[in-house]
């Protein structure tokens, strides 16, 4: 059964893990998570600063446990550098969507009223239709969808979450 | 050797790909690129406005053929539904990210002042940093970066790259 906590799924997982860019690295860890039975909600893996170093966040829902063993596993492969569960923590949580949407003539105005409203932005246009950046947590962007399914949307495409620990409110001693 | 265009690497691809959201779908597709000598520069999977589908978008820098070769082995996974490599198309290519750096009193004011500039966002405030989000293509990426570097940036996690085609300009006859 989900259970939510401030707009957030508590069975859900934000993992970080900072890895060594070598080939196969992505194939190894997604298999680690497969061959557990634990589907992936959500996965994006982007270079650091360090061109050697790519970073993955990945979200996945299910079993305290067993989320435990992946993370133990985890830490046992050598490209692994370092892997941080940041559920529990104070963390801000993102996700950018681009929604291309339908607007003929009359509906444009009424759909340039909703990506204001949401702060998104249009990014591209055309006679039938317009494409809408925009970024949030989860509930943000099914707010943004669920406003604009009326006109028809033609497509989305998400990049899938990624979080940050905040900043420490106390100095540090 | 690398070709630029319109700030673009004319070497780099960007291959949509959409997945019936099975368990191993990840591994057996980064399987594919590591197995040919392939190196993911990035890749994002998440959930689509269907349940049982998601979406990857993978960049993936190298030989034109090889790619060919890839996206054919792509289409023959019974799990993949559809794969579109965009390289040459009209596109809009985003990405987020999110950026910790250093802000003592002094800097703060700096720092909002580049904020500012490049249409970013200050999400979160500690006595001793700002987290900062922005999305952006590679370029506008690069520069805020480079920007805030030399305050000391204590943490980047980008999302990788989405993209979508631009709507079409001619009316469909």
């Amino acid at each position: 059964m989900e259970k939510w906590k401030n707009g957030r799924n508590e069975n859900r997982h934000v993992i970080s893990v900072l890895v060594e860019n070598r080939l196969g690295v992505l194939a190894r860890i997604a298999s680690l998570f497969s061959g557990r039975g634990f589907n992936i909600d959500s996965l994006t893996v982007a270079e650091t600063e360090e061109p050697d170093v790519s970073r993955m966040t990945i979200v996945s829902t299910g079993d305290e446990k067993i989320i435990e063993q992946i993370t133990k596993q985890l830490n046992k492969l050598i490209d692994v550098i370092k892997v941080s569960d940041l559920t529990g923590d104070r963390y801000i949580e993102r996700e950018l969507v681009l929604i291309k949407v339908n607007a003929e003539n009359q509906a444009r105005g009424e759909i340039i009223q909703i990506v204001n409203i949401f702060r998104a932005h249009i990014v591209d246009v055309s006679p039938a239709s317009l494409m809408i950046e925009t970024t949030g947590d989860e509930e943000k962007l099914r707010a943004i969808i669920d406003m604009l399914s009326p006109y028809g949307i033609q497509e989305i495409v998400r990049t899938g979450k990624i979080a940050m620990l905040r900043g420490r409110i106390d100095k540090e001693s």
